[in-house]
């Protein structure tokens, strides 16, 4: 057997980091990753004191210690390190890719800071790059990391944008649709996403206090969230064209989005079937469901898939989806991992079952 | 003081039915209601054979029992009950309100029994009248019970046919822009609602088992739930025009109904905030949100309010409206005791502080 | 009718505070409450710069409105206040207190800033009294708020001290049977007691985040939480007589405690009964189940009934009992209203039904 | 590469059936395992009559399909089994161990069929044998499935009775104290647990209803829950020795129990720390916490981990310890996969990281 990739996680005491340390940690073609704290800056927070991953997270205990070492560019090259992956907040992102990229890394980068090619879905991130130039150039080489629709391009990209876990979950669920032709544009898309909580982050906030969204539910952010923008460039959309509302479910972790689409033709359910069918044949981490049975939460959870299913009405026209993802797995470590899988030639499978 | 109005309830042993138990305890114009088993047939479960609804809901003991009797006509009349209010199955509602009526009673129905006028839309009921005469005359005379719509016939009314949750929580959302003549009904109105588990019933099934519902969030009954009936007749709308999706939330109680309508000309939020407001001045039970301040479910539970808020996109076209009920007492008891309020003459908010 | 109580409260932003400000409201012998705002030092959060109370609990909007104005005793003397609540932090209450007191309020403090005589339970507290001879006086002054206890000693009171949550669950449970001096002392009592979140206060930090709660359990502060003090002191017991342990309960809100207790002679289940019911006769808000039938916590939520039951082994020695607060009700702001039910000669249950 | 092990499962459609398939199916020396349905009898509900085990739980679709087959013994042999797994109720394993153990399989039972060797602690099940003579034969035969005490034994045995989940909890706390001649035996023990409900099993009641756990907590089977038997064997306690209070916790899966004990001499931490720490070197599936931290049932979900800690009192006596487990790892399938590990003389971690 070959030797093992090295690999190194920055921002690995947040939910999706930890998850991602999980998940490689299980993976047989990956050594142990190096975890690493983030230098401090105005935004870090105490949490980054941490030495060992398992101090903050218990349940990690008894495996032989999760260290955290602080980040040196010189130290990862004598390590041996080649892929780095990123889950921090996007603007220390921001900051921290154009350097690894220039130690010659390779990077999955889990926030949303190289997602967008367009200036006006990146506006609501507020960057404020140092170095412009390198920004525009990063930006420009950075492969949206969906690898049911861009499979090809991450296997040879140097720096992949993870997608958003709500943006997985909508736009896997139109893409089929949307590429087929069928889809009513002028109509207009709507997506009704909901989310649990781990989706807002380990920061404590009123928002997040457990008795605030406990016996709760609320939608937020309509139409102003982040994940909108990727969600447009990625299906060729126009923001007339969808309207996004993410609410919070009373739930740790898992996304379902209801989804309704207009069709240009009147078409049996079959059909719709037959499309989904088609473009995901072959593709290991979606599951199309067959109609009129609809995925739900709970069928995702702490698995790599996404579920799609869908209901039409009897006009063959008014068609409701329903897409769900574990935003922490297939909405992010899961599919960075998957991701990392096609940069290195390995089954999309690889340490994810 | 005059004499306390006598009322009777059956199906007391339900959620809908042990809350309005609650609130008519309360309610300083009303006796303790009389609690009456439902005569046993087919569909009668052992839950029936309680004598006092404290051995079932340990939650009321301590108030002086809550004895149930059995259902006698003739005794009810030598005890002077003047309103009968049902919160039982819509079959039994379907036997049990022409015998109620005939015995001069006053009735309001929690069931979906008589709150539909279009046999279109009873179809889904599969009611099984033994005399459809007075099935057919009971189903004119019915009043359906949303105060805020139909507040002067049901102050005269005989039977009133109290609403749904859910079809509460849209109706009382869109009929002021209906009304206004804003909304482009071509274009299809969509409700995508969620409700906690006590709107499912107190019946233990696979589905509302707690690791069933728990850490989950699915969609269910697309295009075919039993209330999207009740919900176009009241908004005389056609079926091609509303989307109906109900979920079922990991929550006890509550009901959010996220609703999208494209309006027919360009608005400002000012202006559709007006028409919320105009509608609904002087309305107790609902309360109007300042835009873009949105209602939670929390913020309606144990209340008899109906909230409203909305979003307008900067388009002024794209509306997405929010509206929370608590699906037990404004979809439930707490609106059967403000149409009690309606058919006496009193106060609105009586009881229901 | 008599004019009606003015009261101010100190602290109405934190969850007891909330719920004290809901129950004075329905309360008919009491005015609209003044809310005040905490004096700014260095404790004060800005959850203090709100100016209604509404803007942070959105569930109160629509009753005309809570505003908040800025503390001033001369301010109080002149809208005739005669009673003031504290639901502040310990160390607040023990600053504010002593003024208030000093202009002629009686005081009914939610913390547990006034609870204890000795202090050797004062000292986990680590008060800085700035005067400590008036600190002094009032500990002495200070009646312990346990109506079912101290009730002769409250109607007289100037300072109550409003009992801890946990606590009012532990002592209502014990002190029937070692007031009957049936227990084995000796041989040591262990309360294994959990409580909802909401008992751990409104402050959002990394232990009261929902995915750190939600689908998890703990135990926290074994054999030093601070309520231990109160217990022991009420009633009667040496350190070395009671282990208490809390834990995090994944719910919002109420408390259960499990008691063990071993008898000094041989009991039957319906002598121990009898020492129940005894002791309560006539008590409004206690409710004592019939053995073996055990409260649960939905049983007393959102009412101000203390539950208690309990199971006797075989052998008539080892008891176990178990006792159901809500901790915001009966366990703080319910209590302080039926404190000051006692304080002015009402009934004991008024404003609480 | 030696052949991979052929194994069945009656009783799939359980919650601790299907973690066991899981389990299985990743677990390296393992064909996939036959799942046989259970034969028809008066106690076979309808969710028997799939047949696939991906129509009841859609969690698992996507891997190629779980068909169940009918339970035919020749059959069984033809396919080449060797090793059965029953997540039946007792009173089928009653029935199928004998039968199982005359085709000459080996069997893991995780009921409560086969645990006890007293017969005062089998009457709570109210087994009604057959034939009593193999019975006999097979209850002697039968070792009882906890790796960490009974591991020599288990790798022989023909026969596995699998824990209780609550028991695993309680035994693996308490057996090094006992052990060590450290506990104060005559003092009394207690153990209070709560368990998430999935510990219910997954026939719907009133009291697994969403609505009946969610916002609350209970007590039940004080005195008399069916764990307690296997608890007192196992620990060669007698029945005055142990208190053992179940609790219903509002979560899906998880158990915590806290258990309080008097040591017969005065302790330090770090010696009690020792008496666990040795008794469990080189344990695998055993987490003992450095003192004062202690184990949260979120630490050990998912896992087959069994977490301990434990505080000590100033007075070096009384001995507050915490122990936590996976009910449906841990306490059902992850120790049947443990025991079979043994049984083939496989590392006992194979099949559960």
């Amino acid at each position: 057997m070959t030797a093992k990739l090295k690999t190194a996680v920055i921002g690995a005491t947040g939910y999706s980091g930890v998850e991602l340390v999980r998940v490689l940690g299980g993976h047989p073609r990956v050594a142990t990753p190096v975890l690493l704290s983030r230098p401090e800056d105005s935004t870090t927070t105490k949490t980054e004191s941490v030495t060992d991953l398992a101090e903050m997270f218990p349940a990690l205990s008894g495996n032989g210690g999760y260290p955290l070492q602080p980040l040196s560019w010189p130290s990862l090259k004598q390590q041996g390190i080649e892929l780095l992956f990123l889950a921090t907040p996007h603007y220390a992102s921001r900051t921290l890719v154009p350097q690894a990229i220039k130690q010659g890394l390779r990077v999955i980068d889990l926030s949303g800071a190289w997602r967008l090619k367009q200036a006006q879905h990146r506006a609501i991130y507020n960057f404020k790059d140092q170095d412009c130039a390198t920004a525009e150039e990063l930006t420009n080489k950075a492969i949206y990391g969906l690898p049911e629709l861009n499979g090809g391009r991450i296997a040879d990209a140097t720096l992949v944008a993870n997608p958003g876990c709500y943006a997985t979950s909508v736009i896997l669920a139109l893409a089929p649709l949307l590429k087929a032709g069928i889809v009513d544009r002028e109509h207009g898309i709507i997506s009704d996403s909901k989310s649990g909580v781990s989706g807002a982050g380990k920061e404590p906030t009123s928002r997040t206090h457990f008795v605030s969204v406990a016996d709760n539910f609320s939608a937020y952010a309509v139409f102003g969230h982040r994940h909108l923008g990727e969600i447009l460039e990625q299906l060729s959309l126009n923001s007339a064209e969808l309207i996004f509302t993410p609410h919070l479910l009373p739930i740790p972790r898992g996304i379902l989005s209801t989804i309704y689409v207009n069709l240009n033709r009147e078409m049996k359910p079959a059909e719709v079937e037959s499309c989904f069918r088609e473009f995901y044949g072959g593709k290991r981490w979606v599951r199309v469901f067959a109609t009129p049975n609809l995925p739900q939460i709970q069928f995702s959870l702490h698995t790599n898939y996404c579920d799609l299913g869908f209901c039409l009405a009897e006009d063959g026209r008014r068609l409701v989806l329903v897409s769900c993802v574990d935003n922490l797995l297939k909405g992010a470590a899961g599919q960075a991992v998957q991701n990392m899988n096609l940069m290195y030639g390995w089954n999309e499978e690889e340490g994810l079952q």
